[in-house]
């Protein structure tokens, strides 16, 4: 088998190794796609250096077929479609008792803590597995993952039909959140500056509209009749965005951070009174959302196709990371782990 | 009849007038008790002139006895004791339509916006009344406003039985809200520098901590045994709360902002993405929140006695405020309006 192991300083090593034998209530995967998240690009650029052991295989965003399954694990065949919802939670604190184990007090994220996908051969617990149905072919099986973190970030909002939502950033979680949003009913506006998002966005079928060039604000008033969102999505991590965020939220609106500030922004708290408004912080998914992103594709209720913008081999991992880097019209790269 | 206005620059006139006449839908009220409110004091610092149109009689936390029926307003009689309701919505504005009156876009909050209470007789519209039960006196009667302040807060929070709260800042709010809290069922926690207002915890029978003395969030961390605060209310206003609420709130935990943050703080939204945590803000009361306070008074869940400090008569008005100004001991000050 070969792996790709991230080595520091935006590179990769191709190494070869050895398969892992599944133990008891694991399972082997042939992995089909791996996606390149945002978090992998932090990766590469050595964000995040302290937090990943280098040399590190990352990867999380993954389909594949089960190959080899270890002792006590029912329910799977070898052949299967699966993905994998990338999360080792302990099952012992007192978060994991409460249910919440994808916010687990000592979550391990596969790819990043501990090893990931961007191999041919990757063996993990059979409880991290979903299964693809007919229908739902591996590639879009790699974007299983993302879009599950957009169902998250939506039911974290409890979006009602006929909501209006704004997304601020139209890059690819941004876009996952309008295309879940726009299924469950609600009329959908994403503020991105960048023009072929905003037409990638057209293409979707959800309102677009630039925030450098025109007023949000006063397009959002006028939209909805001085009523201001009812749901506000934070996907840009930039910091307009957290000005315009509690001016176009309406009264009882609800705001999902969904981007990751790191310094700490300064927040119009008076608006949170004014209009008692909500922020609900959002992170990775539950079963739930895994559960959901499965239907809403082999349903055909969202169509991920539009979405990969590449295939790369994995012996390619390097130029595909590159070619992702400083890319706003790329959407989502993916890396063919295994010959399908 | 005698009403206090207030003049600017920390000043009141006590002014002889005529009582107003209830028009279709009003009642006249004999003013009996009213309180004197943070945000009173802070028009008396002038903070508010331009808002306040002065001369303007103030005050908001009132009770009374109803002296005069309006037109077609049914189920008063002359003689019952009342509580206003100070809020005067438009009711056609979305916000209203959606049952939200209390965050009315056209608002007015009456005794801000509007003449208020600090007067021996006062009309208002009678959709703003609660009746007050036997067994609930009228200087009582006085706190329903602000106690209702703090059912609201913690109605915002979905606080349930047997949640570990931690309240930052013991004012007379965040005793209220304690009381309230521990009316649930809750374990309540106030963190608060000031010596007499942790004594004053100490006696609602709740636990109290120096957080200028202690590690606030290590204290938290040992009594929730690692969990975190289930519900943090941030009543202070102070900057360092807003550092503590969000390394004490627990994962999933609900951050509820009472205070009001003139400047816009500096907020650690990586702990609301990595706990996942609410922020929810709260805006005055509704109707059913004057209807719980009023119900925790009359059935002995809450006694109200303890937080009146003084009572003056409204001639002495100018020194009730005085004595109240930065005196962190004083929880509230009456002004009794008609001699009773
Ligand atoms: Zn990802
Ligand atoms: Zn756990
Ligand atoms: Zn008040
Ligand atoms: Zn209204």
């Amino acid at each position: 088998m070969q792996a790709a192991q991230y080595i520091g300083n935006k590179s990769f090593n191709i190494v070869e190794g050895t398969s892992i034998k599944p133990k008891a209530g694991e399972i082997r995967l042939s992995v089909g796609y791996v996606g390149i998240c945002g978090t992998d690009m932090h990766i590469y650029h050595g964000v995040m250096d302290q937090r990943v052991s280098i040399p590190q295989t990352i990867g999380h965003e993954i389909s594949g077929v089960v190959a080899e399954i270890g002792e006590g694990v029912e329910g799977f065949a070898v052949g299967e479609n699966v993905v994998v919802r990338p999360l080792d939670w302990c099952g012992d604190c007192p978060t994991c008792n409460a249910g919440h184990t994808h916010i687990c007090q000592n979550l391990k994220f596969m790819g990043i803590d501990t090893p990931g996908a961007f191999q041919s051969s990757w063996t993990v617990k059979a409880r991290t597995l979903h299964k693809l149905p007919a229908g739902v072919d591996l590639k879009q099986g790699a974007l299983i993952e993302p879009l599950s973190v957009a169902c998250h970030d939506v039911r974290r909002s409890r979006l009602q039909a006929g909501e209006k939502v704004v997304v601020l950033g139209g890059g690819p979680i941004g876009q996952l959140v309008a295309a879940v949003a726009k299924s469950v009913g609600a009329e959908v506006l994403v503020s991105e500056p960048n023009e072929s998002r905003r037409a990638f966005a057209d293409e979707l079928g959800v309102k677009s509209v630039n925030p450098i060039e025109e007023d949000l604000a006063a397009y959002v008033d006028s939209w909805t009749q001085t009523k201001g969102a009812d749901v506000v999505f934070e996907v840009s991590g930039v910091k307009p965005a957290i000005e315009a965020m509690t001016e176009i939220a309406g009264r009882r609106g609800r705001i999902v951070m969904v981007a990751i500030h790191s310094v700490k922004p300064e927040i119009d708290l008076f608006q949170f009174f004014w209009k008692e408004l909500e922020l609900l912080g959002a992170r990775v998914y539950e079963a739930a959302d895994f559960d959901w992103a499965i239907e809403l594709i082999s349903s055909g209720q969202i169509d991920l196709k539009p979405f990969i913008s590449s295939v790369s081999s994995l012996t390619d991992i390097g130029s595909a990371f590159a070619s992702m880097d400083g890319n706003p019209e790329g959407m989502k790269a993916l890396v063919e782990c295994n010959p399908q």
